[in-house]
C-alpha cells in the first residue's frame, strides 16, 4: 500500500506523524489549525509539496474554528500558518493561492467561504497527485521488468500529495506489474534514505535495499543497477540542477558505470530565470547534524564541519528529465 | 602532538581507550594480561599494527603475571592472546613472531624469557614506527605547501605504531613545517573519520574539516582539493586495492575531477598471491550498524542492508602506492 502523507477526512486533516518513522506508523486526525501549525513545524509533515497542502487544509479548519468569514480575519488566520515555516515557499504558495479564491469585497456566509477554502485545498492536493501520477507514467515507459534502480534522499508519497516524484516512477512501474528492485541511499546526515524512502517502499511491498551513501558506487559496479532516479530542488535555464547532498557524487558515478541518470521533478521546479547552477545559493546546515546523533557526539568537540543542504549536478551528467508533461532529454552524452 | 595508542611503560603497556573518542581522552595503564586481551576486544586498541604490537606487549606481561617461563606455558598464553580477535591475522603473526624467538628446549630463566619477549615486541613496535615514518617521507615529496589533501576512513596514529600510513604522509607535511589542510569523510556506517581521524589531526594541530561521505564530491568540484590518500587493507598483484567501503567511489570522484588519488601502505600490504580484486572475498558486516544509531533504529525494521566492510578499488583508478620502500606508479593514466 502506498503511503498517505496527507488526507482531508471530513472536516479534520489527517497527517502521518513521521517524526515517528520508521519506527511507527501514528496518524493524527487535527481539527485545531493552532495543531497543524504546530505539526508542520515540529516537520511531522515535510516535503515542499505537503506541506502546502497541509497548510492549504489549514486554512479551512482555521476559519471553522473562528467562524469569522470576514476577509480581515481569514487574512489574520492565512498570516498565523504563512508563519509556521518561514522559508517553506511552497506553503506561502498555497495559502496564497486559497486566499486569491476569496472575493475581495466581503463575503455572504461562513458557508460559502468555507467550501470555497476546502475546494481550492483539495484543487491544490488533487494538481498534485496527478502531477505526481503523470511523472510516474512518463518515468516508467524507461523502466522494464527485472530492472534495480538506485536512488538518494525522498521523493516519494511522505513528502507529497500523490506517490511523489523520484519514486512516483518506481511506484507506478510497480503497479503497471514489472518486478522493479531498489537500491536507497541512506542519505546522511539526514537519513531520509533510510528513516522515509526504506520505509514507504517497503510498506508498498517494493523489494528495497538499503545501503550506505559510500556503497552507491560499489554497487553500481557490480552491474546490478539500471537506473539512477533523483529528485529535485531547483533545476535553472542551462539544466543544471540543485538536489540532496550527494546527488552530484551520484551522477558523476552513474556517469562513470553508463548507467542513465534521470532527474524526476515538476515542471514548477524549472526557474528559467537563473542562467546556470554556479549562481545556485547553497544553504548550510547546522553543524550538529554532522557531529552528534540523537545528542551523543561522533566527532571531537569544535570540530570545522562543512556541510552543505544541497549540491548541483550540472546538466551533462543528467540523461533525462522526468517531467509531468514528458521527458525532456538532458545534457549527457 | 601526535597520539600514541599503544606504548610501554616500564613492565605496563599504555592504551588509548579508543573507545571513549572523541568524547575523551583516557589512558589506561595495564599490567594484566587477561585485562588487555579484554581491551583488544572491546576495540580499547584497533587498527591491524595497533593490535598486534599491543599483543606482542600482553605475552611479556603474561609471563611476568605466571612467573612459569617454560616452553608450554608460553605457548599456553600465546594461544589466550591469539584467541582475543580471532580475524586479526596481524595480532597472530606478531605473537608467533615473538614466539618464535623462544628458544624450543626450554630456558634458562624467567628474567632471560621475559627480556627476549619485551624486546622482539619493542623490535615490532619500532619496525611498524620506522615504516610509518618512511610512507610518511616519501609520500610527503608529493605535497607542497598550501595542499588540501582529503582522505577517507582513519589510518593513523590511532591505528598503527607510529605516525599511520595514510595521516602519516600529512603529519610528515606538518612536521616538514608545510601548511596542509585537511578534509576528513566521516565514513559511515562506523564513522571512523569523524570519531578518529578529525580528532587526531586535530589534536597534532592539523587544520581538518568533517564532512559527511555524500559532501566529497562537491568539493572536489568546488577545487579545493589537491590529492586524495587512503590506506589499504590488501593490495593485490595486479594493484587492485582491497580498503573501507566509500574507498573506490572516492576513486572515481578524483579522476572525474583530475585529482590524483594516492593509497599508503606497507610493502607488508602486498599480496602477491592473489591475481586481481575480483578474488578478494568482501567481509559482510552486520546490517545493526546500519539500521541504528546507537541502539536507536533509523530504518524501518526488518529492511534488507546490503554492508559490505570493503571495496576494491581497480588499479587504473590509482595514480601511485606510497610505500615504505618508495612510490610505485598505480595503473591511473
Amino acid at each position: 500500500m502506498i503511503v498517505k502523507a496527507v488526507e482531508r477526512v471530513g472536516d479534520k486533516v489527517r497527517l502521518l506523524d513521521q517524526t515517528r518513522l520508521p519506527g511507527e506508523e501514528t496518524y493524527h486526525d487535527y481539527e485545531d489549525y493552532r495543531e497543524l501549525i504546530r505539526a508542520i513545524r515540529r516537520l511531522e509533515v515535510r516535503g515542499a509539496p505537503a506541506i502546502g497542502i497541509t497548510a492549504a487544509y489549514a486554512l479551512a479548519v482555521a476559519l471553522k474554528q473562528s467562524g469569522d468569514a470576514t476577509r480581515s480575519n481569514i487574512e489574520k488566520l492565512a498570516a498565523e500558518i504563512k508563519a509556521a515555516r518561514p522559508t517553506a515557499v511552497n506553503l506561502f504558495w498555497a495559502v496564497d493561492r486559497v486566499l486569491g479564491k476569496i472575493p475581495g469585497n466581503g463575503l455572504n456566509s461562513l458557508a460559502s467561504a468555507l467550501e470555497i477554502i476546502w475546494n481550492e485545498a483539495e484543487a491544490i492536493h488533487e494538481e498534485d497527485r496527478l502531477m505526481c501520477q503523470r511523472i510516474g507514467e512518463y518515468g516508467a515507459e524507461l523502466f522494464k521488468d527485472g530492472d534495480t534502480i538506485l536512488t538518494h534522499c525522498n521523493t516519494g508519497a511522505l513528502a507529497t500529495g500523490g506517490i511523489g516524484t523520484a519514486l512516483g516512477v518506481i511506484y507506478t512501474c510497480h503497479q503497471q506489474g514489472k518486478n522493479i528492485r531498489v537500491y536507497a541511499d541512506e542519505t546522511r546526515p539526514l537519513l531520509q534514505g533510510a528513516r522515509l524512502t526504506a520505509w514507504e517502499l517497503k510498506k508498498a511491498g517494493i523489494p528495497v535495499t538499503l545501503i550506505t551513501d559510500n556503497t552507491a558506487g560499489m554497487v553500481m559496479r557490480q552491474g546490478i543497477i539500471d537506473g539512477v532516479i533523483v529528485g529535485a530542488d531547483r533545476i535553472v535555464k542551462n539544466g543544471d540542477t540543485a538536489n540532496k547532498i550527494g546527488t552530484y557524487s551520484v551522477a558523476v558515478l552513474a556517469r562513470a558505470h553508463d548507467i542513465p541518470f534521470y532527474v524526476a521533478a515538476p515542471m514548477s521546479t524549472f526557474d528559467m530565470v537563473t542562467e546556470s547552477g554556479d549562481r545556485i545559493n547553497i544553504e548550510q546546515r547546522s553543524p550538529i547534524e554532522v557531529t552528534g546523533l540523537f545528542g551523543i557526539p561522533v566527532a571531537p568537540a569544535g570540530i570545522e564541519v562543512y556541510s552543505p543542504a544541497f549540491d548541483v549536478t550540472p546538466n551533462e551528467l543528467i540523461t533525462a528529465f522526468i517531467t509531468d508533461r514528458g521527458i525532456i532529454p538532458g545534457g549527457r552524452k
